[in-house]
């Protein structure tokens, strides 16, 4: 018998645990990513407000995969899957390893191709309120807010600097309370006597969510506690309130009301990869791949094509899976099994997700964590939330780099990476 | 009487010793940039070799210079002196201070500019052959030499392949010989087990050098131990060679020899800005300000001029004195001095440039130093370059991270930095 060849598209937390989990099986494993590089997504706000540098939370997939001697890695961007004839597409990606045309056959075929911004059909927002999925968006980001300040240290009109100094995070989901937080903190405490002309304590961060509360996916309760600890640092919270229209020179909320800020990031929404759309199936409104319970896409026969993580959709008790790093691991894992199952000919196995519990972080010293019927806030949440976060980084180096970032940065308030890159 | 008012142009080594060694004295002090961070540039070539990140050998100047209370800090773009009014102008600059027409009076101004790369009449070699002067180059030489293995692993022509997978270094100074070392160091040890397709020790690095032997600068013993150890490492040492064609494919040496190569780096000569041009002054071949031994310049009256570091020239002994840190920082001192000399009404005074000595390292516990007669090689010369490098480096967090990141590369042979980041 032919070794079997499973392609996965994606070496996110999901695309990496199926290709470690298929290490010692007699399969060919090839991982394909448009970058060369692993991201930990989790901490990807603080790059964008120049907490860490851009190589403390990304590893080279390669470095990452190197024992696994089954397991190539391709640098291509996929375009489109042939599931009828099993073939993976690509287009042409500069530094990369396929042109456009070139296909690869697959036995089975992984997809962890994540999430992407998703502006509910505003894509023209884009350009003046980035989303924070990639390194380059975090980078543009933290480029934003460090000019924003340079140009508030030149501007004389007082309403035109306040503008500078206004700083709008559109989304009340963990992604936004940890930019919120972190954005108050910089204007109060990292540019302090950096400049001569205006203090940087004059700075605004608003924070706006369309729904009743911030972190809709935690308890009321530790949602409340969210806002009470943002609102004492100093961020301006609107709940029930909606961008109508977002411009170069700020937002007009739903109602009319107009906020002038220089400096918009989006964390509203996220939707599917185009890939997940050459399926051929049916997707859910977010663009995400509706699933079975084995993680197979019931439209597709023969039980070759699996996706996990963001990309799928998924309902366990009656709710649908979050978007985690969690759920992408577990499903990776299940779905190396369940390729070896098939091979050898047997059943597939139903997944079923454990929630370890999740926490988002406001600040300094503050945080919030749901694990089980368990509700930390304050210090020791922090603490927790430190903890799991560096226990997860891939790699020896980034961990104890991180570490040693926050105890600095905890320290002297400092923030690191505070460096404008020219956009040539 | 009026607070006089200096203005510094370059927040490199020369620059920001000005305006420390001005803090306690009855001026203003303004320092422009057109960057918002100082630059480490002795350890660029570890960050265009994925070594160290970007943020690590960089530091905010408005920070850095945040307790000099009569300080402040304008990023902007100089463009031009005009030395009888007594003025400088700056151009415009995404996200800076100024607006192209806007200038700045000042009673004495110092030019600390440092140099930019000279390609010596080929100005079109500049696309093929990137110098390392900024953070920005730098990174575009580590996205080229990644990108070149991730090409390396796609093609299957083998004359292709290794046209990948040769480094070509112009210039056998002290950025060239570190360079060469590192690429060394990254295709014998960093990349092993990664590719699937070739075996990164395959690749060649290059190093051309116009002179009879490398670090010309140093004792002719030195120069030969060089040569040893980096043979050793497997470096190909060409001297006396001078590049005569270089374009998208390779290099064509004068003599007509052909090295087929997808990647070179430019580290064969510097040149004054261009800002020194609008002086009005006679400058030399390569574009340094001629000057006094009291560092004004000779041709302007008023002595309201000063010229520092390596955008000055200046003989000592009877030889130019070198483009080092160390130069930049002690004419830097003595500036300031001789300012609130003339202020006072007093004759300024000479400059003597007390050498401490000057070193370069080969790669992995490797290194020549030159202190007065003293001479050191290998394990302990690397140890005193790695010593004198991170004391020298600004603030205690790039300090202590640097020396994280050596430690972990010394232990494992990884590097932290290889993260590829696309353009746009």
């Amino acid at each position: 018998m032919d070794r079997k060849r499973v392609v996965v598209v994606g070496a996110g937390f999901g695309g990496l645990e199926v290709a470690k989990s298929l290490r010692r099986e007699d399969v060919d494993v090839i991982v394909v990513d448009k970058r060369n590089h692993h991201l930990f997504q989790p901490l990807l706000y603080q790059v964008a407000t120049a907490g860490l540098s851009a190589t403390d939370i990304a590893a080279p997939i390669r470095n990452v995969l190197r024992h696994c001697d089954n397991c190539t890695v391709l640098l291509a961007d996929a375009s489109s899957i042939d599931t009828k004839n099993k073939k993976l597409m690509f287009s042409s990606l500069s530094g990369g390893e396929a042109s456009a045309g070139d296909a690869i056959a697959y036995d089975y075929l992984v997809l962890a191709t994540g999430v992407t911004n998703r502006y509910f059909g505003h894509d023209d927002w884009q350009k003046y309120a980035p989303g924070l999925k990639s390194l380059e968006e975090a980078l543009d980001i933290r480029r934003r807010v460090l000019v924003a300040y340079e140009n508030a240290e030149r501007i004389e009109d007082p309403k035109e600097r306040q503008a500078e100094l206004t700083f709008v995070v559109v989304g009340g989901g963990a992604t936004g309370v940890e930019l919120a937080g972190a954005l108050t903190e910089i204007a109060r405490k990292t540019m302090t006597r950096n400049f001569r002309h205006f203090d940087p304590k004059s700075a605004r961060v608003v924070l706006l969510e369309g729904g009743k509360r911030l972190l809709a996916a935690f308890a009321p309760e530790l949602s409340e506690r969210v806002r009470e600890d943002l609102s004492a640092l100093g961020v301006e919270i609107r709940t029930e309130t909606f961008a109508d229209c977002i411009d170069s020179r700020g937002v007009t909320l739903k109602g009319g009301e107009r906020i002038e800020s220089r400096t918009v990031v989006w964390a509203a929404g996220v939707g599917g990869q185009p890939l997940s759309k050459t399926l051929g199936v049916k997707l859910d409104k977010m663009g995400r791949v509706p699933i079975e319970k084995n993680l197979t896409v019931a439209e597709l026969e023969g039980e070759s094509v699996f996706v996990i993580g963001d990309a799928s959709a998924l309902e366990q008790d009656g709710e649908m899976l979050p978007g985690v790093a969690q759920v992408a691991i577990q499903m990776g894992a299940h779905v190396a099994e369940n390729i070896t199952h098939a091979i050898a000919g047997e059943a597939l196995k139903d997944f079923r997700y454990h929630d370890k519990g999740s926490m988002a972080t406001i600040g300094r010293s503050r945080a919030i964590a749901q694990i089980g019927s368990v509700q930390l806030t304050g210090f020791i949440a922090w603490c927790t939330w430190l903890f799991v976060h560096v226990m997860a980084l891939v790699g020896f180096r980034n961990r104890v780099a991180v570490l040693l970032e926050w105890a600095y940065a905890y320290l002297t308030y400092q923030r690191s990476a505070r460096i404008i890159l020219s956009r040539d």
